[in-house]
């Protein structure tokens, strides 16, 4: 459903990958949009860089489209005037992400939200850099984050976290709130345990890479793409649900995860994990696998429409 | 595509959730199905319970069913007679496995397939119970069978595991091979890293049971059912792919993995769980979410069709 934020202000602050599909999915839903960068190779082609999310969009919503307005800028001021949220996409840099909130907050309304996209770094590394952390939330999006619905929210302030949640919601994500700070948030974490086991069982033997992705995505992965790993053990359970899981299994899994691997990425490791997604891709160059993934992505999307799991 | 398996006999011993599926399966593409359990209440509504089953196949499916034969009986001999593949669901005891292939492998002709759908239990263990071990693979299907295309194999005979490659090819289904026995074998080893660390987020109170779950299926869960953790951290490097990802974020993730949870299922965390799930289902009964479960499978499969994946 696109227009729902017709009339609301966003300022995106940064062109990059993720800085372009924020600006692109808030236009496509209506918001006048200020993208703003200081680099002038990143602002020439940020409006072309915007065009395929864009037709994503389009493909993913069957209502006509009441597209919002643009407005690409090296002015930080001119940026941040009247925008009720500001996402920040900076370089994964303390010092200079901190150097970037002093500015902004001296220019932009006491009330703005100013959320950060970041994923390497935490609220509490972040917030030192601004004089009121209460500005300051972390808004974590997933990979393509004009496509995964995902945002993982973290601030000290309800107000402005709801005030946020409320502007992600009309731009069709699934906010996510963490009630404690957390190094990769918990989207990153789940990824970080699961691949570590993934790369165990390439580096133990047990399975090449390309069959442990294959069985990652015609197993948990599509399972957990419509419902979550707490909810398939509720299931798992029978009638008495998890609390029977966990009364007859939860001592297995226990000495399961005693098994787990702990691998570390030497050379060897690494040069097999390359050769085993060189032969997984078979010839296929990353923007033909970012297109099938953004394809697959479309379609399960559309899917959960119908279907919107448990 | 049904009918492909026209002609070919399948064995399926034991008429529980797992067996059941598994005949609905290969009935539905058109095996000569004989479906053994000694329990007579088992063989009594095993054919009512392939109702539901058997109705998501043919959603799935579009092109016209050429279905096959179905025969339940508690006469072993009769069972295994003329089967090219016999697919064992007893319950998870080595001892009675045990027991249970010392009269598979005197009835059975010596070139058949013996395959267990063993999840917990590994080849090795099992392959103590035949005199020839050779006969025997493990092959793990993912909850529910006849919807989730995974089946793990492992077995020491190249020549079965082709045969049986074959047999599960022909019924849709996704064969993935270990080179090496493990426990778990690839997939519960996947869910198992992961559902510790979502665990340990609920037990260390970053997030709520019901909050970890939207992520995962809302992020990485809707990711992974298009292309395979490796693959993610490819299309993550950019242009140099996985070498330049390593490269550049390897030592985090390293870093990551070393600060990931390691909890226990102690009284309280099964509590905190249970109460999670309790939110998250919000009153939905186990067959309402598992109705729920199967519509969003059924729709995330059929938009695999046109948009494959990477």
């Amino acid at each position: 459903m696109t227009g729902r934020l017709n009339g609301r202000r966003v300022a995106i602050l940064g062109g990059g990958l993720i800085g372009v599909s924020w600006a692109a999915l808030f236009y496509h839903h209506g918001a006048d949009v200020t993208l703003w960068d200081p680099s002038e190779t990143a602002r020439a082609d940020a409006n072309a860089r915007m065009q395929k999310p864009l037709a994503h969009l389009a493909t993913l919503d069957d209502d006509s489209a009441t597209l919002g307005h643009l407005n690409i800028t090296a002015d930080l001021a001119q940026a941040l005037d009247g925008a009720e949220l500001i996402q920040e996409n900076a370089p994964e840099s303390i010092p200079l992400k901190h150097d970037l909130f002093a500015q902004v907050e001296a220019l932009a309304d006491p009330s703005t939200v100013i959320a950060s996209s970041t994923s390497a770094l935490t609220w509490s590394e972040l917030a030192p850099g601004l004089a009121d952390p209460s500005r300051l939330i972390t808004a974590h999006p997933f990979n393509p984050p004009h496509l995964v619905p995902l945002v993982e929210l973290y601030g000290v302030d309800p107000d402005r976290l709801d005030r946020a949640e409320q502007i992600y919601l009309a731009a069709d994500r699934v906010p996510v709130r963490l009630r404690k700070d957390a190094t990769g948030h918990i989207a990153n974490r789940l990824a970080s345990a699961l691949w570590r086991e993934a790369v165990h069982l390439v580096a133990d033997g047990i399975a090449d890479v390309e069959d442990v992705d294959a069985a990652l995505v015609n197993g948990p992965g599509l399972r957990w793409s419509v419902l979550g790993a707490h909810m398939a053990y509720h299931l798992g359970g029978g009638d008495g649900g998890l609390a029977a899981y966990l009364a007859h299994l939860g001592p297995s899994q226990e000495r399961r995860w005693s098994t787990l691997g702990n691998p570390t990425l030497s050379s060897d490791v690494q040069a097999q994990l390359v050769a085993g997604v060189s032969r997984e891709a078979a010839g296929r160059d990353i923007a033909t696998l970012e297109n099938a993934r953004d394809a697959a992505l479309i379609a399960a999307l559309k899917a959960r429409k119908s279907a919107p799991g448990v």
